[in-house]
């Protein structure tokens, strides 16, 4: 049997069988990081996010963009845990015909990023290769009492999004989107988030992990859904990804006091978490509710 | 101006210029890790090694060996800094027609040497490519006593190798050597190492990389170089690489304690190191000295 028959996901988890783990880790797989233990009032989070050229970004993309989006997919994982970034490694493997200028211009799109978030680029590793690709690992820390996972959504509470969805790569926002650091540390400090995921796989599939790690279902309002001026329909808001926004579950209490209090950043409601299976429900603009499939980006 | 005409290290001083060090950072760039502040007695060692399919190994390579080399390599540089490696990312990215039995196979490689180290694969991220492509990401603990950079070789330190080389590729060593974890942990534990690499881009070159760091220069004895019985000339032993054994200096005192006390691994005396310029001097067996060009294996 080839991936593309097996599919993605079904790969991730005869990759999971991998997994190792001893007491040092507090959690492996299945979330935006690993949450590795650290010290009595922190977690270390540890991600990798590797892209390709051809997959993740066309062979014409300007490189200063590429070098940006390298790095900020990994800050957007930690963002997504609850956590601030704090090292990363580097790792390139490029044509031997590349040109220095788009060398120091994937380089400048690294650096602005890194600096942006206070990252310090540590080293890494380089190699020759047919398709530009970049593999950055990047670690951060946690407060114990501020990790989010995916797997702590409870019945009744509400489901918040950073921004709208849609059209991401058409727009190039996969490649310019600001990592939601800002509203990640507000929400982490200010509130108790249930659980928490950042939208690549688009989502409906990103919504589907937290489901699926918190066994629990959800109903979604179509009217709700906010879609930017890029998204075709609401199908590409639902399931393109590459949004890189932060979806995150609140208990009620804390969810009114947040639509209150928005401090200039921007949330939106877009349903609730619902006991029992792991379904997603939409309600559309005609108050029908139907069941959505919950597929997302495939790799292969 | 393209990569190939820059050449690989003119590029890694380019990607240098990205390093931004907060207090955090022990040490950057420029060794087999990089070194992060921890706890009152430990340094956190960060490391990455990207593999590509017809670069580090061949596309009828056993896959197994492959998942192997991805994980060990990554290993040996822990070793090389007198660290334990602790967890690890695997980001791998593969063409779409990968056969499940090729990926179950290059899963099992990594797991063995994962397990046989006590390292916790705890994550990674999967994408589609035309070569296959791994990149490890490892941590690693060091006791701050025992850490070892390229940088602390002194003038009248005796070099030393954990085996012998050359032939690497020719033989399959590149895909089949152990990691040095156990000479390692005996020599940082009980002598007082002045410095230590590994050998990936050959030996003159990873000694120059000694040597340059500790501006110091060396004299290596043809005589006393150990060549495996793949190495086809002394200049494959001294150049080709991959060999991914550990080079160390140690000054006389616990040399000559080496010499007496090997416990069944084997340590190679090959030279001296000396005070004044980065160069390297061979001492052939007529007793003829030259001077030796510090090259090494070259990506671009």
């Amino acid at each position: 049997m080839s991936l593309s028959k097996l599919g993605e996901f079904a790969l991730i988890d005869r990759f999971k069988r991998l997994i190792k783990l001893d007491k040092t880790v507090f959690k492996g797989t299945g979330d935006d990081c690993a949450v590795l233990k650290f010290d009595r009032k922190h977690y270390q989070l540890l991600t990798s996010d590797m892209i390709v050229e051809g997959v993740d970004f066309t062979s014409g993309t300007n490189p200063y963009l590429v070098g940006r989006k390298a790095i900020a997919v990994s800050v957007s994982d930690i963002a997504a845990c609850g956590g601030i970034p704090g090292h990363c490694l580097v790792s390139l493997a490029m044509p031997r015909q590349t040109k220095l200028e788009f060398v120091d211009n994937l380089f400048r799109g690294m650096r602005e990023v890194a600096e942006k978030y206070g990252i310090n680029i540590v080293g890494g590793d380089l190699s020759r290769s047919r398709q530009l690709t970049i593999d950055v690992s990047m670690l951060g820390l946690v407060k114990k009492k501020e990790l989010v996972l995916r797997s702590g959504a409870r019945a009744g509470d509400f489901i918040f999004l950073t921004g709208p969805l849609g059209g991401s790569f058409k727009s190039g926002h996969h490649l310019k989107f600001t990592p939601r650091i800002k509203e990640s540390r507000y929400l982490a400090e200010n509130f108790n988030l249930h659980s928490m995921v950042d939208i690549s796989d688009g989502l409906i599939a990103d919504l589907g992990h937290i489901l699926e790690r918190s066994q629990k279902g959800a109903v979604i309002y179509e009217e709700l859904i906010p879609k930017n001026k890029y998204a075709l329909s609401l199908k590409d808001a639902l399931y393109s990804g590459e949004d890189f926004e932060l979806l995150f579950t609140l208990p009620q209490d804390a969810a009114r006091r947040l639509l209150k209090k928005q401090k200039g950043m921007r949330f939106f409601l877009i349903g609730q978490i619902i006991s029992g299976p792991k379904k997603i429900l939409l309600v559309d603009v005609k108050r029908r509710c139907r069941e959505l499939e919950t597929k997302g980006f495939r790799h292969f």
